[in-house]
């Protein structure tokens, strides 16, 4: 399980963040969102991405969130050797492209915990603390207390993913 | 595209392929065929495979065939990192397991050909002829020239895969 919270932030935050925790690196993350031919992923609360980095590519299967006041689910993920391949195959088995997420993610590591500042095309500033464990309620507990010393509200909690946000405040069509 | 085409044969023809093309390597390939849940991949004639061999792991989408005498396809293939999770996302994502396909494959090169001596369980021993090409009659050509050096008849070469010859001479319900 990924254990994960989200805040609205801005620049001033990273200050504080830095003070906490290390500085792991900097990337640009460039995701496509598929849907599904069988179910719409919206309303399952699934998603499908293709991720691309400097590290490489990703294929990452999320499931539908399992708590009410974080964006904890499960995470499948394996690394694939070709993004345009990739794309191909999941064309060909009938998913089809929502939209594009593409950030500037500066990584942060405390312990078993990331911290990200991410800044996003269209949406600005947040930031994201997680951690991967099936214990939920200490990861939670664990990820709030963070939060907290950060200077966020919990009540403030964002459960909408990027893709959510943009397709709620940027549509498409 | 992938032309290819495949013929029974028995173990005496490798001393023809020995003298022929050059010995690559040996591998036991270990398959395992997945059905769509939008469309039966058995009337469409596509085909969504996890493979797994000494070298790694590979997802590959193969299309419907596109000429009468080959199996020749479209082959969009990744390679990804981990087998079990491979087969987690494609099962999430609605796909379901039709049967395994377990071969030992002995590889032979010929120029852009390539030969394989091929013992299927369950199936016993074929040879296959395969190469690259979007020159479809040019490389037909090719790949049955090699046939008749081989001894096949090429009007005895088997457009079916495996799978599906394994589907009908050994039904698993």
């Amino acid at each position: 399980m990924e254990v994960e919270i989200k805040f609205k932030a801005d620049r001033s935050i990273e200050d504080r963040i830095r003070k906490l925790a290390d500085f792991v690196c900097e990337k640009v993350e460039e995701d496509v969102y598929f849907n599904s031919p069988i179910r719409d992923f919206r309303e399952s609360d699934e998603a499908l991405r293709i991720r691309r980095d400097d590290e490489g590519v990703m294929i990452t299967y999320k499931g539908p969130k399992v708590d009410a006041e974080t964006k904890t689910r499960e995470e499948i993920e394996i690394r694939v050797d070709d993004y345009s391949k990739a794309m191909d195959i999941l064309n060909r088995l009938g998913f089809r492209t929502i939209r594009r997420v593409v950030k500037r993610r500066r990584i942060y590591r405390l312990g078993d915990v990331t911290i990200c500042f991410d800044d996003v095309e269209g949406l600005g500033q947040f930031v994201e603390i997680e951690m991967k464990s099936d214990d939920l309620e200490s990861a939670k507990h664990k990820v709030f207390e963070i939060a907290k010393k950060l200077g966020f509200d919990p009540s403030n909690s964002i459960r909408e993913s990027y893709l959510e946000l943009l397709e709620r405040y940027i549509p498409q069509r």
